[in-house]
């Protein structure tokens, strides 16, 4: 008899955004005539770059002749954009890391999900809240978990509430936590954690044997110079931190799908026995023996951001984004509103009014300002009472959604 | 304290392609001058075709413009992707496959591997002997089996030993049997299963609730009308059958990569209270939760092979295989050996003369013929006294590779 895995039943059945396009939909058809601005899901406007667009065709014009085609590529990606990797996003920037430690994938959901599979099931999970959903979901389907609790909590796991109190960084956890997912900047409330922050961390983990998953996806919208655009800007992080890196926001890439995950030679894991293990042998295993690595074509695009012209390209859409960040911030202030993030990240982060739920806040905003965003509470119950805004949108639909909320609330 | 899978270190180190390319390395550094003819990796050689190479220019085109460019798409792939395949690999030939039951993924390696996660741990996994390393190998990283013996067998692995006495299609498992992987057109002997045999694998599936992984990778290298192209051909088999498929070498994607499985909304697994659960939902979730679905414009170049100039073009490539298949056997097969294979596939399953190992034979043919095949023991301890040929090769090559293996054994 096939059984399944019933871990599959503690996860909540209703996702976030799946409730907001319900939620869409019904104002929509009863209100045909009017205008709908989404900024609720993060996904890139933009374009591809000129320079990645060129590269892209010339590795598709290498797939169509005998003498340049490619096959199965490396599994953990061509030399030819680890090295650009290393180069540029690390070593440029005075940190040891080599292009042997750094796996190309298709996704950083991927990889964050995936790179539960290496890791023992006796494992506690801390992850932040609110946060991403993804971590907290592939905890539980991995098994690590008990069943969720009326607030939204799930057994087993380590919650780290990231409040006003805190500035949205966490105290370190009480108890014992074995991996700790970190994600700046912040999703969902577009905050950042500094070098001093981050030290406590991984000074925590050294000192737990623990390991940080460090989820740097929205790094490229660091504008502060103090605030490390990686953990390993960190002493010591080589040691006990996994960094995942994508071009998805960096780049526009969310429907070409590239990114990376650094696995440092030195990282550590134990066995039962207390024995210390290199962790990154045990992800090349795990990804040579379930994954094909990423489109070649797509390989070739994604190393176009590393030219001189890509670079600028990119900081181009980059500033883009920022400058609708600015502005978003700058009009939900003169509203009236608590406001975090959007300095160093593509996210705003709003405090509702009038102890207004996350869910009132979002059916009144769009059905009077007609603007789409994500309720906090969507990201765990820390995050209830507050608003996520996404900066990946048009200009002119910025402006006019900010318009429509200042005049809805002043 | 940070715990690895334990797992991983029942894994067996020294992978078969590695020694491979170790034993290779050595003779061309000894032998500079020789030519090696390589037919050991079942990679594609031969280009994309024509029209796919259009469709992927335009994807990429499309992702270079705000009016067509497309962000975050549906993770279980785009619809009329999924269409075309329900239509034409399913439907036309009376299988009552809908496109919503079909996944998108960049890989049947990843599919035959993820899948398991939405399995309990307490199944038993059945495969042949030989195999598919992958499907051992993710069986055990999921921690499904004990250590590994001398034979090379899992403890907790159920084993189907397919040999020449059996026509290379296995026996029905005596003990318990909870999720089978089956692949035809098999790697690596390249045998096919007729209705009947498959019939008897849905029979026992059905009568004890388990459940079919069918890996059907080289459906497309079935000459014979008479042999399933599909599990789906049998009657019932979408109540107890995972069917994978894949671009890779129907099409030569194996550096572009596009795969697909299909998972009927009638498949059924159980909870531990023998309750039956439908499995798409879980597989769904999965992919979702883990998965950010394959790039656009790979998938607009995968919906061009079922445009009419692209099904012409890919199966123009698949009969150059064909055809080196069939030179490799009647070459073989006047040299004196016992041939399996190749008729429908694109590998040829070849007895080694005078009780050669496999490993003996290759040495043999590496340092006399200059040609590199993969030792049947590889694969699995019944593949002992076995070679694998691959026909994704240059067409000169095959042909100088078997005059060379006719000279050293005529």
């Amino acid at each position: 008899m096939a059984l399944i895995n019933e871990n599959y039943f503690k996860l909540k059945a209703g996702y976030l955004f799946p409730e907001i396009g319900r939620r869409v939909k019904e104002f929509s058809e009863a209100n045909p005539e009017r205008k709908i601005i989404k900024m609720g899901i993060g996904d890139v406007t933009m374009p591809l770059v000129e320079s990645v667009l060129k590269a892209f065709h010339k590795g598709v014009d290498e797939q169509g002749k005998a003498e340049s085609f490619k096959g199965y590529g490396p599994e953990q990606g061509y030399s030819f954009l680890r090295e650009l990797i290393a180069e540029n996003d690390y070593n440029k920037r005075g940190i040891d890391i080599s292009a042997d430690d750094i796996f190309i994938s298709d996704g950083s959901k991927c990889d964050t999900g995936n790179i539960q599979e290496i890791f023992g099931f006796n494992n506690k999970v801390a992850i932040c809240d609110p946060v991403y959903p993804v971590y907290a979901d592939t905890t539980v389907m991995s098994g690590k978990t008990g069943e969720c609790n009326d607030i939204g909590y799930f057994e087993g796991m380590v919650y780290m509430p990231c409040t006003e109190e805190n500035g949205f960084v966490p105290e370190l956890p009480k108890g014992k936590a074995d991996l700790i997912f970190l994600c700046y900047p912040n999703n969902p409330t577009g905050t950042v954690a500094t070098k001093e922050e981050l030290k406590k961390w991984v000074d925590y983990a050294i000192e737990n044997k623990s390991i940080i998953l460090f989820d740097g996806a929205y790094e490229a919208f660091i504008t502060d110079k103090n605030i490390p655009r990686s953990i390993y800007e960190i002493e010591g992080a080589e040691k006990v931190a996994i960094e995942f890196r994508s071009f998805s926001k960096t780049a526009g890439f969310t429907g070409t799908r590239c990114a990376y995950t650094v696995v440092p030679s030195q990282l550590l894991a134990y066995d039962e026995k207390g024995e210390a293990h290199a962790v990154k042998p045990l992800w090349s295993r795990r990804q040579s023996t379930k994954f094909n690595g990423v489109s070649y074509p797509v390989q070739k695009a994604a190393a176009a951001i590393y030219s001189n012209e890509g670079k600028k390209e990119v900081q181009e859409v980059i500033n883009y984004y920022l400058e609708n960040a600015s502005i978003m911030k700058e009009k939900l202030s003169e509203a009236g509103f608590t406001v975090y993030g959007g300095d160093n990240a593509p996210y705003v982060w709003v405090k509702t009014k009038d102890n207004k739920t996350s869910w009132e806040f979002f059916d009144m905003v769009l059905n009077k300002a007609g603007v789409v965003g994500t309720p906090g509470s969507g990201f765990g119950p820390s995050g209830e009472g507050y608003f996520r805004f996404s900066a990946f949108a048009e200009r002119a639909n910025v402006i006019e959604a900010m318009e429509n909320i200042k005049k809805l609330f002043q």
